[in-house]
């Protein structure tokens, strides 16, 4: 079950170069020299795929981005920064985008001390032939101080269609805030939670070690997990004819309709992935749903079609590529 | 074409026996000998199935009334009316509703003329045996005034999506009652345009001989025909793709949703209907769709399932009864 609500971890450490201005407050050759150091650093000590944002086309940004291996900040800073991409996509390093240094790993499921373990690993390497900016009483430092010390930033992905439509929300956010941690839409600090999805993350890294921080957030996800649980429970109880007969309307238009948008496609995708969970719709392969929710953006859409499309001309496709991976999948 | 805008053909005479009170200012016992006197002559002249209302149950009277058999005068005055219908349903002759006798016929497509010519026969062999109340300068007197002269209504039951969809509903009553005629909802006088049908008929019986009256109101379903048409093809040239979303989604709730209402059924098989007429879907079998909008009210429903479910039971049963019946018909 809990594979079903714990999308994915994602274990995130922020490292800065000593004796180089932040990111921010820097300038062209600084900034440059950075990238090419940590760049150097990389390809001795693993097969990293190594981009510079300047010479990426903004369709693979996009791409990019959509896939959380870097940020819409790295973007914005173009000119300067970088990117090293495992070959799995698992782990990817991004250069100058808020700090100098942002290592992250990408695992499925709730697998927070795995992903940490790789991160750790591959920041041990790097700092032993780069000199981290580090100060024996606050720790590692960073542009921003909510991420000095640890640097470390363990956020779970959570698919919680069940805490939503029970309207336990702000519930859950409150209960969340007590411990210390914060939650966030899919793409981060600002988003908003589309198809269901929540991140819950620590908010400081300073003050518990790496350990003490991976096991509070896993420990708060499994909290949810049960609350996550309950809700759907609560939801089958009261709201079961309701709720089946929405999702089942999200599998019909999902598998006939001409034309769909994003936002549309993935509130009716995740409906239905909400009723394969929890059995109120029988599908042949449950697996397809979550992969057409990693598949419907409009850059997506666009690399599918190996065309630039309109916007009408991408809800077409969409609903299309949609419907011929979608239907004669329902079980009667 | 024809054939799917104008669904069906009425034709129905209002007679009235001399020498007693108007139903409406009848007592008990002279209300008795007429629906006596007119089953006796019934039953010489055809073979009919006769009914005392009051001695059925209110399902079938409500059956009776969607399937246009019968009104919902007839069923207000159960304790004295009476209905005569043809073994084909095609035939069915009221006795104490408004007037004494309402003798009407009903065809499939536009077929007034031979609606005519067998209401007319069976109207000439009642007359032999029965004493028609007749004015040699009015002609039949009726109830109500609107009816004396020929108490013949031609109508006819037209599918007007296109008209409907392109805001022209205004503009084609005010040019039916310029001729004379006018438009009414799906069952009658005082009801609502549902499913996108509409009856035209003559608003006068006096004044134009019986095949003046047919031949005004044929000639006009013509001319709305080409309206309809006309507004269908302006519908596919400007919202081609808006409108094939429409009719794909509604196929696709209607073969995949938990439960449905009669209404929401009644406007998604419609939709469909007027996808298939103009080739926004395929469907191996259109006529299952216009079958299944017969089959759909409360009544219905209740009779398919063999018992007295309540409304949520009845909404369920509904589209479990249309998706087996409509999908895989789709082709696509």
């Amino acid at each position: 079950m809990n594979s079903n609500i714990i999308v994915g971890s994602r274990i995130r450490l922020a490292r800065n170069l000593k004796n180089q201005a932040f990111t921010n407050n820097t300038d062209l050759e600084s900034a440059n020299n950075v990238l090419t150091s940590v760049f150097n650093a990389l390809s001795d000590i693993s097969n990293f795929n190594l981009y510079k944002c300047k010479n990426l086309k903004s369709d693979v940004l996009e791409e990019m981005l959509e896939d959380h291996l870097i940020s819409s900040e790295l973007i914005n800073n173009s000119d300067i920064s970088g990117v090293a991409i495992s070959a799995d996509n698992t782990v990817s390093i991004m250069v100058n985008e808020e700090d100098h240094i942002r290592e992250q790993c990408f695992l499925e499921g709730l697998n927070l001390k795995r992903a940490y373990d790789i991160i750790s690993d591959i920041d041990q390497e790097l700092g032993a032939s780069l000199n981290f900016a580090y100060d024996d009483e606050l720790g590692f430092l960073t542009a921003c101080p909510t991420n000095v010390g640890t640097g470390l930033r363990a956020s779970v992905m959570m698919f919680l269609p069940g805490i939503t439509l029970t309207n336990n929300v702000q519930e859950m956010v409150n209960a969340v805030s007590s411990f210390g941690l914060c939650v966030r839409g899919a793409y981060g600090e600002g988003s908003s939670a589309s198809g269901y999805l929540f991140q819950i993350s620590n908010q400081f890294s300073l003050g518990k070690t790496e350990e003490e921080i991976v096991q509070l957030v896993e420990s708060t996800a499994l909290k949810i997990c049960d609350l996550e649980i309950r809700a759907r429970k609560l939801l089958l109880d009261n709201n079961k004819d309701l709720l089946t007969d929405e999702v089942l309307r999200a599998y019909g238009v999902l598998s006939n309709c001409y034309k769909i948008s994003t936002s549309e496609a993935t509130e009716l995708l995740s409906k239905v992935k909400l009723g394969a969970d929890i059995d109120l719709i029988k599908l042949k392969d449950c697996s397809v749903v979550s992969e057409l929710l990693k598949n419907i953006s409009p850059t997506k859409i666009n690399k599918l079609s190996q065309k630039a499309l309109t916007e009408i001309e991408r809800d077409k496709f969409r609903a299309e590529y949609i419907g011929r991976v979608i239907k004669n999948n329902r079980i009667y």
